[in-house]
């Protein structure tokens, strides 16, 4: 669903997803200085901080002084992320920046449940069901149903699309009981199975049955098949993703160290510039960002467009 | 044009270009063992070294003893390639090994063309028409018409699409003139401008005017967007592709040293797999060469499947 059809709304990850996953440790200033680059861009929305356990997420052990530093600017939207109600308040302490917006997240492999998240679905349910309940108590709205492991999983291998649509329908008794309305799927690639055949199956099966819900695909390029996969989200018109400058990022519990993790935003904007498809972002900034993002981690990422730059004939001056 | 059309022939270009751009020096050894390992991964094609100059390309100066140690195996058809008679000889001199075959190669870019090549379009016509008569003399068949930088160009920037089809236009003058007649059109992706709308668009083109030709995609990565390309290629419907175990590889002549080069073979069979098409090739075979690559070039390569592994459940013993 979609009435904005040439417009392709990108949400950056990198920060959030990027220092939770480097080994580090990676100064506040430099945090601050990738997201305030970021916010030069023109993407719309970042996901600034992750308000999580410093004890095992050790990089966003700073989450406040990050968030605290930022210049806003651009007309961005700062968003966070947080797993239990004591990080909703780190967050909504920081609500003068920060547009404070909960999610419903069930996994779609119990394999990875029990693996990552130690329950199991009746076990995730319940705690999210509570969540909503908090969220709501707390005046922070919650009406996204992110979907992990919605395209496989390393530890359980192929789910069936019908897997995926059950954990969908469950995430919606989660929103009733709880009282709230899911409005948007994000569909999320957590350990890099996406494939453009998988894609179109999950985008058909759940506009079939919910043809009036936002999708969004939260894709990763571990496989080497991201960018292909965003292409058949954009073909059928997808127009929200989630991606992190320079490839940032990926699944602490993938089991793949050294494996890329997100799609690059830089190359899913090229992407959709090559499409006609519009996306507010000044590849060449986001370009300059992503360089800016690996001489702060201190080692290659995974973007190729990063090294090779933008379809500017070299040593010309035009645009 | 196909009539095999659930399978994809994959030439496996990683020795022949991965050693002419690797600094380098990789032992005689070492070169052998790679291409001995890609024998046994049921690729069909792979070309196996490159009759240059040794003063202007060093890595392929012992093209010579790499051919004479291959063990031939596992039906493999083994290529070379080389730019004049000199090498042409070089190679037929081991005729037992290879498959000595010659190709028409023109540049879509007249940029490109001056700065490589040191020719201009009629220049290089005729350089290639008696190629094509020197070829014919000694009995070694010119039949394919390779389309260098058929999809933009780092010194000129985007190439028309009418340009490519009058570049074909005049590889085929160059044939009939050497007395030979093209059957493939490879449209070579030199400086990795490729995106899954250009190859929609050359395709649709160069089958619209020439539908008997057989198309042949040999594209890179350089800029984020090769495996999505390829995608489009095989929605299309062409089968036949090049591509570099490990992304190694790329143009030594594009100006983005580090930038990466071919398609990752692995990923391309990957992407096969996910679609139901066959392509002779054990994906676990193939990741394990690159990973040999890997090891042999002393660096990290572009591809991320040689990083995070086929989609086989860790830790499971299912296939």
């Amino acid at each position: 669903m979609t009435n904005e059809s040439g417009f392709v709304h990108i949400v950056e990850e990198g920060p959030r997803e990027g220092f939770q996953i480097e080994p580090g440790p990676i100064s506040t200033a430099a945090k601050i200085e990738l997201i305030d680059a970021l916010s030069q861009t023109g993407v719309r929305t970042i996901q600034a901080a992750s308000f999580v356990s410093p004890k095992a997420v050790p990089g966003w052990a700073d989450a406040e002084a990050v968030v605290a530093g930022i210049r806003p600017g651009g007309g961005v939207t700062y968003g966070a992320n947080w797993l239990n109600n004591r990080g909703m308040e780190r967050a909504l302490a920081h609500a003068d920046i920060l547009t404070c917006r909960g999610a419903i997240a069930l996994s779609a492999s119990e394999a990875f449940s029990l693996r990552n998240l130690r329950r199991d679905r009746s076990g995730q349910m319940e705690m999210m069901t509570g969540m909503v309940r908090d969220h709501l108590a707390a005046g922070v709205p919650i009406d996204r149903l992110v979907v992990m492991a919605a395209f496989g999983c390393n530890f359980a291998g192929e789910i069936a699309v019908d897997r995926v649509m059950a954990t969908i329908g469950d995430g919606f008794t989660v929103a009733a009981d709880g009282g709230t309305v899911v409005n948007r799927i994000i569909l999320a690639d957590s350990m890099g199975w996406c494939s453009p055949g998988r894609v179109a199956a999950l985008v058909s099966a759940v506009r079939g049955r919910w043809p009036d819900m936002e999708l969004q695909l939260h894709l990763h390029d571990t496989r080497g098949l991201g960018i292909a996969s965003a292409h058949e989200g954009l073909r059928m018109g997808v127009r929200h993703f989630d991606s992190a400058v320079a490839g940032l990022g990926g699944c602490p519990f993938a089991g793949q160290p050294g494996a890329p993790g997100n799609i690059a935003t830089e190359e899913l904007v090229l992407l959709c510039h090559t499409m006609g498809l519009e996306t507010g972002i000044d590849l060449d900034a986001m370009i300059d960002a992503a360089r800016l993002a690996e001489r702060i981690v201190g080692h290659p990422l995974p973007s190729a467009l990063l090294r090779s730059g933008s379809m500017r004939p070299l040593g010309a001056t035009c645009n």
